[in-house]
């Protein structure tokens, strides 16, 4: 479980409630609160966003929001480097057995995109179309996830354009029922000023707190299982190719932070995952 | 058909004259609807918008509104499951009865760009020309779809521009004639500047209620199209070359989200649409 | 002749002047527009707008106005349609009597691209340079285009720039110069804000009531030119190669909306321009 | 040398301040100008956005300031048809006399990107390590050039955000310190406005009539630089392969305005520089 | 060590208080500096800007700013001439003793990129692997780096947002709570609004003077590594192909600046780092 959405979520209404109801000179005042509920303006604003978004994509967008929140709360279950590790060990497995010998292992891989990519070359499909076939699919994946990401971006986009509209509205409601000579006029106005602009409040609010961040954290989530994805993709290619274990990890370790290898790498073969690095060096 | 276009319009509609007529503390007030009613600011938004449209696209695009909104009442048609289930149909059809068998079955399909493929392949026209022809198709396609929705696009960026000259021209007009001393001079300010910014209203909502949308929609719309259209170039290419069912439907599985197949794929061989999925497995 | 971009013109400028002059109450006050004449704030946002992009672009760009806005007057010529006729005529007189005989039609032709590009055939040039030398020269022209209307596009952009420069210098100046206690004082600085929103309004204006949707409009012309070219390369390498006439049609459908092809194409072979469309399926 | 960039810049400066000191009924009163005098606005605007370039470039792009001026000075030294007779010439001269032969002719050219590629053939290098090295070439040039437009780029963008910076400073000083109820309280915050907006004027100043117009001058000159030194890879690589010089010139002159040619184009031949274009029509 | 950065940011900051404390008519007056410190508008802005960017990114990405600054401070490393000479020095060490012997030289350079890129050709690797190894190498980087500095960029886009927010919420407060005809209404009003704006400086500052500014000088110091790690690469597949050390270098200046290559260069032989340049001339 990944609570840092939820904790910065949480964190950033706080503190905005904060600055809403902390007053340097008269301390916290609650009640300020009810400055910023306004019925009229909610409607809105959210309801204008959500119908400006029911137009824009298919109902079955808003459907998977349950999904996409999850898939956010979980977080990143994408390690590369126990991709990488997996990756050699069936290397190592097919140098030693065959490519026939990895089906148990792959039947016992938690990840069916991976289990399926070694399903294919164990039923020794040409390794062009294995190739072929495995690019489509990340393809695919990129459209159908892109389209998610571009949902709440899109949605994001409208929260602050039904909030200015919800402004407008106040605002010439306000300025055509005025009378400034009466007294109190200028009273009201500010009053009516201030409940027009709620409306630009709320919209500034949805897209910067929740929709635009939640399109970025799927668009990083999405990042970070592509590069698995890939690093099945040239693993699974490479294995058909009967390539040396060792050389598709160094290959791999492309995909990996650097600083993340400084350790255990010396020359080039120190980047073989063997314990006896050095020893191994110069010989192949 | 497709009711949520509408149905999100009507309701986004419904929401801001909500929001227009209802006072937190006076209830509703349906008269305060006149205060967005004003003829001249109707002229400079609509007008100004449609005039820079027309300047901009050939008047072809204009007379094509109908049926993009048709297209867009009609909702998504595209099922990229059939499109996959209709192909490896097909493609066993082929495998027993050879390519030239393919001609009576695609004369009844419905779709007439699936129907073309086929028959090309059933000409026995060159593979690689049959490819060729089939992605020109798809990009002829998509550069007078993206015309379409990029009309929408520029339409809806003129509307806040006409909005924003619209007030412009009440807000220099009511300056320029106010008379700040005289009795009542604050009040008849207040009235230019709420019609001034009727303007502005009006550009928005055109542009985040109406246009912007539906050039998204249309967008998506294209998109699930291609999807489809995609699975049948690739599909038909296949066919053309031999390709085993099973693989074929494998590799156009890779255009369809995972969680619609994930009941029945199991491991590579559950890709397969027979019934006797798992016994299967291993064989080929 | 085309004469949209100027109907589009004047009616969104008579729009824009009605909006000025027409009061809701008092009818039609035609002394308003002189609310919109100032020599000063003329000088600032055209004088401004045009020193930017003297800076910006060659002096050439300016030279080439009247010839672009011939363009514009002339309206799209490129008819895709005729183009592809063209080709299937070529095609088939190649078939007939070889590729040395469609010099004298070549000859005869108005467009001199397409002209130039069988004449490449005519003298037996390698198919492989025929195919880059005409793919340079479409890109060369892409490039030569898409300046001209970027050149209109960054025009346009620094329109509202100075436009926005000139309220500047006038409200600076007026609130410097205000003296709010003594009589009049609001209404002078009234007056004085009416006048700095001038700038704005003329920015905007020529903006997005000329210079956008010029540029659009350019390059909409641009795109229309382009398929008739790609259908001209297309078709050209296709005659070398010694392509099918009815194939050749088939392909370069592709670059024509399907709409306008539905009645005559029933199935594959129907797309050939050959009057006995249904009589030939299934023969070949 | 070109000259068009300075008038256009004193144009545009002269044009603003004549603006700025001109009032419709009291004629030029020059002591306006000092109401754009303000040195703290000068201060925060001018040296806010060099500080914010200075984090965000290299030092060395500052210093490449006058040498850039220098270039936009200097003007476009790219002439497109001088390099195609060039190369024609070359190409000539190496079908009658051998590659070799071309070592003196570019030991005498001007242009030092030129005379390298020639030397390149004339140095036997392998024809497809020479395409290989002069488009990394030209990619590395076009990599530096777009860091010196991009340097401009950036730091325009900088100058309006400072002046927006400048002006908060100077409203909240104002509004801070500000007594309404004292006698020329109006007045006062009218002068603190007047000043707060300084700023703003000279970060869109600097923005729109200096920086943004180089930032597109340098990029302007660099496409005319590359369509000559693309002219010169795709000329070199021609003559390398030994081509017909008539062939050469109809290619290169896929990089030039087609208007600048419709004179002496008649037919393909007619591409042809030499003056009996007519008579070896056919010919070849 | 690089200190532009710091010497950018602590100027820049200085003319900003400069700015705030500088009165042209009564001079600096420090204690104008708390009209800028508000702890509300700085929960709202930092915390708010914080809290979003939280949500947009693992945390992960928060943990490495120290070690981002240490690039930062570091400044560039980077310097292709080196890396060319060192490239150049390896190629001729493998002419004159073969590959093999380039392992006790690579083991002592500083760039372990550079050391496993030349270990690869060490190791005899495919020259078709070797390229496509180390060109994932470089994907690998770009993609990492481009995140980091998206970081900073979406980092400083949240924070101009969140000063939004912040003066709404200081406005919709002052406004609600407003009683115009009281005695001081106006001035409290105007004290409002400057707390108000404090928020939107914040959140200017941050993102102009900071964020935005690391965003691109991270991006700069990424471009200027990329540059020497292509060096690298097209080196080590020229020296395992055995080409000429002088070619190599005349290669690879091409990443180099003209400028700084125009002192030696007089023909293509004067690209040679050797000192005979000229004597060489046309023996090749």
């Amino acid at each position: 479980m990944d609570f840092t959405s939820i904790v910065g979520f949480i964190a950033g209404l706080a503190l905005v409630i904060f600055g809403i109801v902390f007053d340097q000179s008269a301390g916290v005042i609650w009640s300020t609160i009810w400055n910023f509920v306004d019925y009229p303006s909610m409607a809105i604003t959210f309801g204008g966003t959500i119908a400006a978004t029911v137009i824009s994509f298919p109902i079955s967008y808003f459907m998977g929001i349950p999904k996409h929140m999850k898939v956010i709360m979980r977080g990143n279950q994408y390690k590369p480097q126990e991709y990488i590790d997996t990756i050699v060990d069936f290397a190592q497995e097919a140098r030693r057995k065959g490519l026939l010998s990895l089906e148990d292992k792959a039947s016992q891989l938690k990840d069916t995109f991976m289990q399926d990519s070694i399903m294919l070359i164990v039923d020794a499909i040409d390794p062009a179309k294995v190739k072929e076939i495995l690019e489509d699919k990340l393809n695919g994946l990129e459209d159908r996830h892109s389209h998610v990401w571009q949902f709440y971006e899109r949605f994001s986009t409208y929260a602050p354009a039904f909030g200015m509209i919800g402004t407008l509205i106040g605002l010439i409601n306000m300025l055509a029922n005025m009378d400034m000579n009466s007294d109190g006029g200028a009273t009201k106005m500010a009053r009516g000023m201030s409940t027009a602009l709620i409306t630009t409040f709320y919209g500034s609010m949805i897209s910067n707190l929740l929709l635009t961040p939640l399109a970025h954290k799927l668009h990083m989530l999405h990042d970070e299982e592509m590069v698995c994805k890939e690093i099945v993709v040239e693993g699974v290619v490479a294995i058909q190719a009967g390539d040396n274990p060792k050389h598709i990890e160094e290959r791999l370790n492309a995909y990996v932070n650097e600083s993340k290898r400084i350790q255990k790498v010396g020359t080039f073969a120190g980047a073989s995952s063997s314990s006896n690095d050095k020893k191994t060096k110069g010989k192949h």
